[in-house]
């Protein structure tokens, strides 16, 4: 379907304070989502029924964040089955495993990069079929296909959830009132249903009624932290301070931070970690400190195949994020050649600990990573 | 004389190319300057006569940078004298006094905070008078006091297009042809006369026909190195890339700096040094890779009253500098607060030179900068 004939249902809020990041309405048969693109200044809701809303909510960045993109994912993947099979209410079982199949590589189209994306899909199709890539076998009933469904996208949202939530607990541990806590780019609860990652702690203090100072830095060149972190901070309660990322050494000099808590997007086996540009400098100014630096994370961040950093693979992106982007006119003299990567990779020996859902990992990180894994080691 | 009754005279142009920072033209009667709020997509050339004009343009920082900002004034405060005597030909020399007294006041109000202001109109009037502060003193002749100052304006640009020079030239023994060379926000000819401090070596090796690789942090919020910094690079055919403040450190893993030049707002006598915020951080990441990192300043930077960096006072900003300046709409949440340093202060142990217009100095920057001062050491 052409996107011109996509009309979606959209709803405007205040504030997405007590709002989920997106949430399945069964009655409704419908996905409910922030669209990101629109906050800080609009909060928009909106309500996306069919895979081509699904499609282009992701493609548009609309929902955003690995977690969240996978349990969005897992929701699209169910309703577009559910309607589907009401609009052909005979269709046999073999059809609507094509429609699965045809509508997961649809969906994983939509931002190949996501690796979370094709996992939960992939895990819908399993959750359904003996052998999702054996055409030969015979899938289940069509009812049944879309009750497993349902329980599966579920499953999938529920243990993010538990997750981020056991992350926040375990990082609670590492915080008292009164702190002051920094964080870089959106690892919250934005990027996922609840939680986040690297706000948990903060969100769990919040919970226990502890006073926190949220720091967070604005990120460049996208303003993760300005438009996403500071605003869920803020709807939150939590009192929140934005500033430029080169700041926070200033910042670390005055005493105001007791620990940075920041997200991960991949670590190496050895705890190097890859996660926003910017994140190492952060590392090295909270270093020079003394504060503490934790990354937080679920384990299936953990890439056993990175022995260390140096085998993570740096995107490089585009030079108009840095000249042009969110900017009034060209911010840059034009045909400047730009550095603009993704994401930086923090040593191992700058990161106190790396807290998952599964308790706080500490250094030596191969023999606390691999326990983690269940990886057996020397 | 009310803003809306000023008609200043524009010239648009291509480029900032062969195009001074600001220049007197004795013929014309003007100063002639880049407007620097138009860049990087426009060039506008102003064509400033009356005191009136000058005044605007400080205020509204077309023209910006100490060493520029004291030049101008001098400029503006000779011509606006040479004026007013051709308007009123049997004017006294009390008169031309009373004139110059009266516009000093003005123009030095029009910056209160930029000390090289009031510093270079100080100077003119000490010039043209036995003692400026002495109302009872009898000044020069009217003409001999007009040719004065266009004396004592032009001696004050020539010893800081010399003093930039210098530094340039010292700043040479620290590279090598096929360096990369990091900056950060615009000490560049662009805030002075020609050359600029930290890019004074910059200008002398391409002169020297070496091929340099420049790298510019873009410098928030005020985007001084996207905008002025890189465009000027560029524009003198210098191979030039911008990088956000926080991806400096990725940078230099990669390898691509072999040193770092940074200018100064005030060095304290330890050698502390107070620069654009980001400044600090950019030295522990210079650290951290073993790449030297060096302070450009003319001696006049050094400030003896402070003995430690813990002595500079440091300004806070209005906070919508980092959550809406150059935004097509504001990028954080409404009401948050922000964390808006002007500067911060880099540790002179983080600091492996000073290059002055007097020399390279180095650590022990105690000693080394009470020698460049002339101040007896122990």
């Amino acid at each position: 379907m052409a996107e011109h004939e996509i009309e979606t249902i959209v709803e405007r809020r205040e504030s997405i304070a007590g709002i989920p990041t997106l949430e399945l309405d069964d009655a409704a048969g419908e996905v409910v989502i922030i669209d990101q693109t629109r906050l800080p200044g609009e909060v928009v809701l909106e309500h996306l029924r069919t895979r081509e809303e699904a499609f282009r909510a992701i493609q548009r960045l609309e929902v955003r964040g690995a977690p969240a993109i996978g349990v969005f994912a897992a929701m699209a993947l169910y309703l577009d089955a559910r309607h589907w099979l009401e609009a052909h209410p005979t269709a046999a079982s073999e059809d609507v495993w094509e429609r699965l199949l045809e509508t997961r590589a649809y969906l994983d189209s939509s931002r190949p990069t996501a690796v979370n994306l094709s996992w939960a899909t992939r895990r819908m199709l399993t959750a359904v079929a003996t052998d999702p890539t054996c055409s030969a076998c015979t899938p289940l009933d069509p009812e049944l296909m879309v009750d497993g469904l349902a329980r599966e996208a579920r499953a999938i949202r529920d243990e993010d959830v538990a997750s981020c939530r056991a992350i926040g607990e375990h990082g609670l541990s590492l915080i008292a009132d009164g702190f002051g806590v920094l964080t870089h780019c959106n690892a919250g609860r934005l990027c996922a249903v609840e939680y986040g990652t690297a706000t948990a702690p903060i969100y769990l203090a919040k919970e226990h009624g502890m006073a926190l100072r949220a720091y967070c830095d604005e990120t460049r060149p996208l303003l993760q932290g300005a438009r996403l972190t500071a605003l869920e901070l803020m709807a939150a309660g939590v009192d929140t301070t934005l500033l430029c990322d080169h700041m926070s050494n200033s910042l670390m000099a005055t005493g105001a931070v007791d620990a940075i808590f920041v997200g991960a997007d991949r670590i190496a086996a050895n705890g190097d970690t890859a996660n926003k540009i910017g994140t190492s400098m952060l590392a090295l100014a909270a270093a020079e400190h003394g504060v503490p630096f934790y990354v937080c994370a679920p384990t299936s961040t953990f890439d056993a195949t990175c022995a260390t950093g140096a085998d993570i693979p740096i995107e490089m992106r585009d030079p108009a994020e840095v000249t042009e982007l969110h900017y009034a006119k060209r911010m840059a003299p034009a045909g400047v050649k730009v550095y603009n990567p993704a994401f930086d990779v923090t040593p191992a020996r700058n990161i106190a600990a790396i807290v998952t859902e599964k308790g706080v990992l500490r250094p030596p990180f191969e023999r606390s990573i691999a326990q983690a894994l269940g990886i057996p080691t020397r």
